[in-house]
């Protein structure tokens, strides 16, 4: 097989972990006999600093070529503290996002055995964890109307919904769940928002036709909690862009997994992988961050653009093999001082 | 003292932990030579079944005639599943925070020693937790405009905040850090929202009027996570109505102490105390709901209102004599059988 693959490393530990996570690509390609074209591309804060621009049109074009995308992360501390900066990584982000109309983020949380101790939950309530997150990608408030009044004194931000943005989302939830435990949990704030009420009709409306798959409703507030007190009773959460961010980031953490979990975004063309750990600038170019995400996500990406399953299942399975050893990073494992590279190179090893 | 409480106990729940707490004012007043005239109103579901309103005008004369009022919770099933309802009880809640006036609701989350072990993260992690959320109640997404396109295909929210505002909830915050460990943590979501970027701004310059008190600024996903990984870092939370939702509400839940855990909502007048947990309509009339929080809501009611800071102290012991001679319901202890009222009997039996 021959394929394009676009590499945007971003900022922070993403060059670092990218880099990781293309070697074991290429050491897949070799072993299977396949030709991976890499190219990169800039996205961030780096790209602000070389072009102004955080995605630049070099990057749209490249990734418009590519038969799938391979993301580091972006963000930047000098810009964190600065949200009125004119031009800001996170933008390139956006942008991206809505360019390449990358319309859902999927997120699967699960708990690898020999990290339940790594969780700060307790290890009755984090084992055999395993759900996946569908957010919605390029609606909601972050793309709808905002503003300042002219004195300044007052600003808005418009959320807004679709019924074929919630439409196109929902399918993807429900054939994955139709796949798994056959159980989708719609996260809404439908008591307040009509944004939300309008999910809720979609959703249910959709879901009439799959009566062997079970809704159920929750509102965010709730799911926020059952996250903690009961992670296992969720299979498929599906939920708005805002409400998203919050619960992804909120459930990455509970099982102790946050340097392992891979994410893809996906639409109707191409489609993007990334850790999603984010750029953690205080560990960049120090070597210790965790590059198993960035492989994992290399793996989601064999699997799902390429359709390229016993590759995919090498490359997790060089990880476990990794993770079960004990080569590991700090996050893992304090005590260890295994870099980013010593990492993967076991990761290569095992393949 | 002479003083007029309205008493609302709304739905679920809400009615069995109220009446606790009421005859612990009562004892109080008895053994502190006080006057408490205790005067019941509707909210909520039961509202709109007596009234067709969920929020009477009688109950907001009542509100207003009150030196302070003692809520119980609304919410029932019946309308959960059905967010297009054209009344519903959750109105009833919004109209009251805002004819009142309560712009900030309170909620202090630490930890009972003895309840270490109730927490689903684990005992290292909570120990020693204690911060309190300032949450805004009366703007953002929960009162901007909102409604569908006329095909009604597609829906909106606006979330909306004026540097007023955010300036009033900021005081209380400061003020509240300055009498603590002088830390506030502002959770916005500043790299997408304009509201954010005004609050951000609205915050940092009024911190620069307090050199002694830390600001830390944090995007709301990141706050999710660290509310996990390390909740002691946090001392005052300060944050909007949506994201604050869904932070107290995951932040009730770390310390294994939702049962346990008061709030206050206030504003320009009168004050309102409510127990976190809300209606929880599986435990209705059963007798096994928790009223600690209730009561501790009392107490927060007695000190914060009334400046009683004794009486408050008084009902603080008894709660916590009541605890920790293992008088609990079954949300602390599964093996035991005292109910709401055998709990709120001993209760008062220790002020
Ligand atoms: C950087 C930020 C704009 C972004 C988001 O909120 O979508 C990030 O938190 C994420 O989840 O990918
Ligand atoms: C019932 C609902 C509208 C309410 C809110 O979201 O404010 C509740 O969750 C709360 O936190 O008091």
């Amino acid at each position: 097989m021959n394929k394009k693959i676009a590499v945007l490393p971003g900022d922070g530990i993403g060059p670092e972990v990218t880099a990781v996570a293309v070697n074991a690509l290429q050491k897949v390609a070799e072993k299977f006999n396949h030709t991976f074209t890499f190219e990169e591309g800039l996205v961030g804060a780096c790209a602000i600093d070389a072009t102004g621009n955080p995605f630049p049109d070099e990057t749209l074009q490249l990734c418009q070529s590519a038969d799938a995308i391979l993301f580091g992360a972006i963000g930047h501390p000098k810009y964190d503290n600065d949200p009125t900066a004119p031009v800001r990584p996170e933008q390139g982000l956006l942008a991206m996002r809505k360019a390449l109309g990358l319309f859902a983020n999927i997120r699967p949380v699960n708990t690898f055995k020999v990290l339940a101790d790594a969780s700060p939950l307790k290890r009755e309530i984090v084992e055999g964890v395993d759900f996946v997150v569908f957010r919605e990608l390029t609606g909601g408030s972050y793309f709808g109307a905002k503003g300042r009044s002219e004195d300044r004194n007052s600003a808005y931000d418009t959320c807004t919904y679709t019924r074929d943005e919630i439409s196109r989302i929902t399918e993807l939830a429900f054939t994955a769940a139709a796949k798994r435990r056959k159980k989708v949990t719609l996260v809404d704030k439908a008591n307040v928002m009509e944004t939300s009420r309008l999910w809720r009709e979609v959703v249910q409306q959709y879901a009439s036709n799959f009566p062997d798959i079970e809704l159920e409703l929750m509102f965010v507030d709730n799911a926020a909690m059952a996250l903690i007190q009961n992670p296992r009773r969720f299979d498929v959460i599906l939920t708005e862009n805002m409400f998203g961010d919050i619960l992804t980031d909120e459930a990455s953490v509970i099982t102790g997994s946050l340097g392992m979990l891979p994410s893809a975004s996906v639409g109707s063309k191409v489609a993007l992988y990334e850790p999603i750990h984010g750029s953690y600038p205080q560990a960049a170019g120090k070597n210790i961050a965790n590059p198993m995400a960035a492989v994992l996500s290399a793996a989601t990406l064999l699997e799902t653009s390429f359709d390229l399953m016993e590759e995919g299942r090498a490359l997790r399975n060089a990880v476990e093999e990794t993770l079960n050893n004990g080569f590991v990073t700090v996050d893992i494992n304090p005590t260890n001082n295994l870099g980013t590279r010593e990492v993967g190179e076991k990761i290569c090893s095992f393949i």
